[in-house]
């Protein structure tokens, strides 16, 4: 994984996935500029097109020939189903998505609406995984795993490019991680562009796999909780290439509570009218909750304090009823 | 007013307002793609801030010594008078804005914020307009109407600088209509960089003062009722400069009902994840219910149905209680 397929990656993806818009959020920025860098605006709204396209266009380019094609096959907590669905559509690629039962109605209903195939009877995410790989053992597919594959890995990693060039005083990336694939990408990008800026990881309190796998040095098996952050919650598969990535890349992961992801759902909603799923909003809590620290990363070649804090909001695929119940909850 | 004032207009305010989002909203359009040009993710929410920004810039140049500059006073549904609260914090003007007392809180609070004073005590737009006008006269000071002025109408037109730019071959531009100050701004600019494009201005059918005027051919009173538009209410003032302008660049003005407004919202809030205030609906409301003659205009050059149509979604002031409310009905 280096920036050279990050770079062929935004190629691949041009014509289908448009630049999104990096936006200054004024009313929650700090002593810095806060920016928000909305993949929740993406086509399939969430960063997950990207790596879709990615790996769908490379199978395609080494598949030329359609009737002998092997059928694809993915596990997604939803979002990956969804953008996978969509550039299947439009490539001509046959797919099947695995997503967990409880995946919001809004990422499963767009999945079926792209003609995908989906099998949404798995009770979590890890057994979501294990059945999308055991299928495609069984009938001879392809599986594309929504973070563990490195097409998907560049794929994501085309956020960095896009942040850097809109900014390109960023001083701090802001990333949800769930599998740690655009955390892997973005921080691959921003090494080779970047070297001074700071990469911090947002892992939800009910699902922490990477923080506690990175305090053993090891990708170490987590019991994931019930949380609104729908898209994050679950366990990196078995030597998981994101995992020795993200010990690369990644300079500081940190942990948001399930009240203070709802607060920054909220604070979006009243100070920039903005909806966005809850595995999202972690990123923002982080900011908004002070759990980043202040203090300048060993890879950092001048403080980055006053530099823009981009934050990555990467999905808006969140039941609308969902959503306006967090967003009711008066504050505490 | 001409192509000149408005690209000067753009270089006065480039410093405090970013370009906005040109969106595809891939599962609203129809035959020919639809896009969303995003002045709801303006500093403020809305396109006023531009109007706001450039009036105010150029207010300040000409009054150089700030210990002799007069009291500025404007009048506003709301959206305006946020931009100019917001500006004239930036700038260091002194402000105060009169809204009427039904306009929404998200409008009248972010007012206060910005340091102006406030006058909410007016029991509607046109009462509001005339109050304000009376105030000024009264204490000497320089009327900045939120429409009526060829700085707030240059401001607006910048709005179509960015269209052209963003979307070289968009066929149709449709805005809502209230003072014709934005449909103004940009007809002007349209005619001059893009002749074959259509420019479709919108009305809700609780107050058509265009739709009344144009057809009378001269500027007629209604009588507004209730609207979830609230920012459109109300009369343009007599003599406003506006309704020759509409005369001349606007090809089409187009009635929505308020059940139309209120689906738009709905779709907006349902495909796009997108909150938007009620004004800013009706645009959209006029695509979505086919309200927009196919035919040509005189001033086209060439078909426009396969070009792309942009919507312009004008601002998201709205309170999140009552945005739930209507994106919670149930569809008929």
């Amino acid at each position: 994984m280096d920036i050279d397929s990050i770079r062929t990656a935004r190629q691949a993806i041009a014509p289908y996935v448009p630049v999104t818009p990096l936006l200054a959020a004024t009313a929650l920025s700090g002593p810095s500029p806060l920016l928000l860098k909305c993949e929740s605006m993406n086509p399939t709204r969430s960063f997950k097109v990207r790596g879709a396209f990615n790996s769908l266009r490379r199978f395609v380019a080494s598949h030329p020939d359609p009737s002998a094609r092997p059928p694809v096959v993915t596990a997604s907590a939803g979002n990956h189903g969804r953008g996978m669905a969509y550039a299947a559509e439009r490539l001509g690629v046959a797919l099947t998505v695995f997503t967990p039962a409880t995946a919001p109605r809004a990422k499963r209903d767009a999945i079926r609406r792209h003609g995908a195939t989906l099998d949404d009877a798995s009770p979590d995410y890890d057994t979501t995984e294990a059945r999308a790989r055991e299928f495609a053992r069984a009938s001879g597919g392809v599986y594309i795993s929504p973070y563990n594959h490195p097409d998907v890995i560049a794929g994501a990693g085309t956020v960095a490019l896009e942040i850097v060039e809109q900014c390109p005083d960023v001083g701090v990336v802001v990333v949800p991680i769930g599998g740690g694939g655009l955390a892997s990408g973005i921080g691959v990008a921003l090494r080779a562009m970047k070297p001074g800026c700071r990469l911090v990881a947002v892992e939800a309190a009910a699902s922490t796999p990477f923080t506690v796998s990175l305090a053993h040095g090891r990708l170490t098996t987590i019991e994931p909780g019930p949380t609104l952050a729908d898209g994050l919650a679950g366990n990196p598969e078995a030597e998981s290439m994101t995992f020795p990535l993200v010990q690369q890349v990644v300079d500081e992961v940190v942990v948001v509570s399930e009240a203070e992801l709802r607060d920054a759902m909220r604070a979006l909603a009243l100070e920039e009218r903005m909806i966005v799923e809850g595995a999202a909003a972690v990123a923002l809590a982080a900011v908004l909750s002070h759990h980043i620290s202040p203090v300048l990363s060993a890879s950092s070649v001048e403080p980055a304090t006053d530099r823009p804090t981009v934050v990555v909001l990467t999905g808006a695929n969140i039941d609308l009823d969902v959503w306006a119940d967090v967003v009711r909850e008066p504050r505490p």
